[in-house]
């Protein structure tokens, strides 16, 4: 492909683009398809010889868009907010077409320092002190493994420098909030804690950590000859955007010496409104934190932000240094490589940049306003309804809901519960996600996506009651 | 922004990208940019209000690209071919706007299966057996991290299950290649294995791994209570493209009962060529192989390959199985998460695919071969004129260069080599990396950008002598 087939082409896909976001509405938000489908659409050996592109283009057509989830759907309601505003769309194009990689500061100078400005925007933007410094990764998965390792590289004193976290006189421990992500105790499990070593810390009625509790855990542990490390917290719980008391767990963590981890993965980008600040109160006791900036803030995936309070720490965990990395510059600057796992990173900040930029500070607060007023008009109908209840506070844009018919209880209840977001989910009309809380199963209905409006709430709530009531007429046949 | 006004951005940044590319020839490879000045350009707090669009783009001529290291300017000679080609750049596009994120089947059919078969395309053009399954990840860094993590818990029975590998009863060892990437010591260090754990296999004069070596190493270790662990060995090693004896090393390995890595990150896409796969006999002995198909491929930034034999324990090692990501077809699809490090997935496989289909894998298959034709003729020229000598063997595109002048020896030659390499990247005339070989520095010139032709080399190699004879008057003055 030539630039002058580049620009013929890339017309044709910035237009498709285009049209598929203006068609979105009209689409199921989750395909009929079935596992094999869209493999048995494809040839099982490569061509030999070159297509023509625009049967590449025929393929989004016929092959991709009637087989996706469609994520940007207004009746998306599934999982979380996995925004790709449109102005961050295009500073992805940029990164691409550009093809430059941050290794040092010298493979990509505008790469290093833009992320480097960008960051610090968004350290401004959710009120964090200037001790904060933030780089941009993959996601929070990522993130909160390079966060668990590096505690394990504190209470350590740089076991890898050594023999490693093998060769340690005794074991160490990890306590993570019983509403924290799977990805704390996957990371945990990764960085060679192991699982008898990942404490889950309960939590109270109001679904936060319980720090009294948590400080206990601490104290048997030490008694019992192992060695306390990290604690992991949440702003923002994946189940019920629940929210851990931070300051109560910073404490905790100083007292003992543990390194504090905060996850506000989800709910990081509301703390642009300092209205919603009061949901990480403490935030600057804590040693690391993550929001991803590609869920509910709208930078497309993937672009998860990092931050922590000792860089220095961070680089000396994560750095290589090669001979054919080294460079003249080497200590006047920045090489991103030595903050993360992996070596090369594209240059993400742009979108992030696009998009800040595209919306202004003000823009991005009134679309998360909106969003919050959304979830909790949507609160109050399920609320206002009997039979029907809001199972956890809506602090941000997650509703949690369950139906209790008359004479249903226990694992039928739950069957019924599942059945009818199933129901729900197949139909297409709108998207949700059934999970469990305290044993039981409900249904997130988890509000944001870019074009969700006050109509698409009301439209998933009746479509909700509608399926409800379907299925349990059809149990009860 | 609005889909109309996506558009017309959009257009203009198609067009914006295909005249950047139509001028890469015209801009210094290397910008003149000193650190700090990029941040300098640009506000140190977030806008409050919405930009125009057109500040962004117009930012992307002051800021960004005159601040950039070019990779795809065809006179880019360093580190490796990192090569965004338009297809890919045009895949990677509409991947970020449909902004649909793999998590599990469910959340992307498409994605997965495209996926699925697109990696299966790539095992068939390089030649391998229809027992490997591949997966795509950012990099090749994590890709190695995830070998080693899932060696480190074959070996101990998936430790990660009890205690974790700090419980385990003797440390585990990992032996690399001398001629291996510094992600394979810093991911064995983030496993927790530390250090005094991994040990550095020598090479032979042909910078190949030597297997005896490695057995006796093995040896040693077993007799002193140590618990041998992995292998890691490469096919296009990062300093000089060198070549480990793969068959060989597998046999060790098998015999000990290690799992074997093979980095193939930079020389796997030389694999599509019949006439280099001698370069890797014996690769079905491996566990675990990566490829980048966001090297030399040319499928745009971050595309990794990761090849394993035994795709259930990779699922067992990295799987998670929250509540909210259980969905009705598990058991009957692959839930892409279940694969890696981060939970959630771009539709990478978009790019990859549109490129394979673009070009064929005839088209594929010239390309590279005009880059180890371009190699071959570059170390020609080299070996041809007196104090100039090539330093490694030139298996595929990396040629080693030193030039020798009378008197100069140690410290002061590789003074003087370090000091040519960087006239030449400070004149912007070309872009090359000085590594060190054998504790010497010496300067690679990595061939195969996309627009790279003969007479980019030949320009380079005049820009070299030139900039190397200017250097050493410099000296002598």
């Amino acid at each position: 492909m030539d630039t002058e087939e580049f620009r013929r082409h890339g017309h044709a896909l910035i237009d498709w683009l285009a049209d598929y976001r203006e068609t979105l509405a009209a689409r199921p938000v989750q395909p009929p398809t079935r596992p094999g489908d869209v493999r048995a659409m494809l040839p099982a050996a490569p061509p030999e010889h070159a297509e023509p592109f625009e049967a590449c283009i025929a393929d989004l057509d016929t092959v991709v868009a009637p087989n996706l989830t469609h994520w940007q759907h207004p009746r998306f309601f599934g999982y979380f907010p996995a925004n790709a505003l449109l102005a961050g769309v295009l500073g992805d194009l940029v990164s691409t077409g550009l093809g430059t990689i941050g290794l040092s500061w010298q493979s990509g100078p505008a790469l290093t320092e833009v992320e480097e400005v960008v960051t610090d925007w968004v350290r401004q933007m959710v009120g964090l002190s200037a001790g904060w410094v933030g780089v941009i990764s993959d996601t929070a998965s990522t993130s909160t493994l390079v966060a668990l390792i590096s505690a394990r590289e504190r209470t350590t004193g740089y076991a890898l420098a050594r023999g490693g976290l093998q060769a340690e006189p005794a074991p160490l421990v990890v306590y993570a909030s019983a509403g924290s992500h799977s990805c704390v105790a996957k990371g945990a499990l990764l960085a060679g804690i192991g699982r008898e070593h990942v404490r889950t810390v309960p939590l109270d009625a109001g679904q936060g950590m319980v720090p009294a509790a948590l400080d206990a855990m601490i104290e048997a542990d030490l008694a019992a000859g192992l060695r306390p490390c990290a604690v992991a917290a949440c702003v923002g719980g994946t189940a019920t955007a629940s929210l851990d008391p931070i300051g109560p767990a910073a404490e905790v963590a100083r007292k003992h010496g543990l390194w504090l981890h905060v996850d506000a993965a989800m709910a990081g980008s509301a703390m642009i409104l300092p209205e919603c600040r009061w949901m990480w109160d403490g935030i600057e006791g804590a040693d690391s934190i993550v929001i991803n900036a590609h869920k509910w803030l709208g930078a497309p995936f993937d672009c998860t932000l990092y931050y922590v309070r000792d860089e220095q720490h961070l680089q000396r965990v994560m750095s290589t240094n090669p001979s054919f990395l080294q460079s003249a510059v080497d200590g006047q600057v920045r090489n991103l490589r030595d903050t993360g796992i992996p070596l090369g990173r594209r240059f993400r900040a742009l979108k992030l940049w696009f998009l800040i930029r595209e919306q202004g500070v003000a823009g991005l607060q009134a679309r998360l306003r909106r969003d919050i007023e959304n979830a909790r008009a949507l609160a109050a109908m399920v609320e206002a309804t009997p039979g029907w209840t809001v199972e956890a506070p809506v602090h941000l844009q997650t509703v949690c809901i369950r139906h209790q018919p008359d004479g249903l209880a226990g694992d039928a209840l739950d069957a019924y519960t599942r059945a009818w977001a199933e129901a729900v989910n197949r139909s297409g009309e709108a998207y949700l996600t059934p999970a469990t809380l305290d044993g039981r199963w409900m249904v997130r209905v988890s509000v944001g996506a870019p074009e969700t409006g006050r109509a698409d709430v009301e439209a998933v709530w009746a479509c909700i009651r509608r399926h409800a009531a379907a299925t349990l007429e059809a149990l009860s046949l």
